[in-house]
């Protein structure tokens, strides 16, 4: 399994009249979360696009519990369970200060390789950096 | 069941370096498509935050099929298939001008009651007024 | 003078716990009505693009003088009152429905030939359609 | 004169089909490197919110000189160079990581009275700790 940990600051555009961080934010970010797993796992997703695939999300899914509040340094984990194969699936949680859980998802992104624009398999170059957590 | 239609140009903000609508968009493009349904069903989200009520969102869940791209008008279907109750279900398809499945998902929201912070059933006003779909 | 008009209705998410239309969507708001622009000056920016230019904002200015809230359905003028050069200047004002001003500002493009990654004169296709208009 | 410095890390959603940085995306990045400000001071926003006040933009300007890149992790550095009165006016500058100037601009923001939704002068518990820098 692969675990990384990301801290984001609740910015004033991220919330709503409710006085919540809206929830069409968390969307961004969990691929913010999503970013720094890659960058520290040592194959970051720019160079992953530079040397020639890109990962488009094919789904998304989360549970709302509370909501984070303007200000609030939030900590979203990052959970990679399974080993990436065609698809590689992200599991995260979202904490607040107090560490309560405020949101819990998923997604699943697929390798495309940009020269075909087809899926394919992760490439060897990520899979030699990623493969010895699973 | 309730059935409601939004439009919703794709502005240069919305794309990302892939050339695609960004991934994380879609949860504020079913909200005002949802706003559009409240609207129409004859009491808006407006009118019921006026009159003591909030709905947060407690859970969303995207399928992504094919990309938006720049200045592509879509089109966002809602669907409402259940009578709320202290829950309310919404549905989702995104369509390109094509007429091709872009994405779809659902959210479900909750009845909040403003004065006690509680979840509550959907208020009367407010059944009064969507009750007739179902 | 070209002038043009859009229609933004706000959403949830473009709200911040003072209850106003967050300042920092305004740029995109901009952004849309002069994608509007483009389109009904008969060259849209989409067009521009696909023909090898493209146009970086380079410098933007608002003033704000009222807030927008959640649903209201804001109008944006767009002129441009001078004839495009390298530079092309576009000027806004936005509405809300009691037909006050809500703020007003301008943005500076500079259009850009993709292939040399310069900045360059107005291309004719697109002067030919614009041209008329000063 | 009052100066801090902020880190924000350029997301995937933030990025354009240009490949650049959005430049709608400034706004609240300044937003947020000015809450960063606001906290240095040893003042918070959220804490001048929970006293009583607020302080909306009244302007914004931003100069565009270079495009940020998705993963950069550019420096916002926020000035103020005069003593807060009614208004407050910030300056910033954004670098990338090769401390190239990106983009600078100001906004300025108003000091208002929630209970009266009126203009006031800085309340004296910010210009005590605020104070000291002018």
């Amino acid at each position: 399994m692969f675990v990384s940990e990301s801290k984001i600051r609740i910015r004033y555009g991220d919330t709503d009249k409710m006085g919540y961080c809206y929830y069409g934010n968390y969307p961004e970010f969990y691929e913010a979360a999503r970013s720094d797993a890659f960058r520290e796992s040592g194959c970051s997703y720019r160079e992953l696009e530079e040397r020639g695939y890109m990962m488009p999300v094919i789904s998304l899914s989360i549970n709302y519990k509370k909501p984070a509040f303007y200000d609030d340094l939030i900590t979203i984990k990052v959970f990679v369970k399974e080993k990436p194969g065609v698809k590689m699936k992200f599991e995260y949680e979202a904490y607040n200060e107090n560490g309560e859980l405020l949101n819990y998802g998923d997604t699943v992104l697929c390798f495309v390789n940009k020269a075909t624009g087809r899926p394919c398999m992760a490439p060897d170059f990520f899979m030699d950096v990623i493969g010895k957590y699973f």
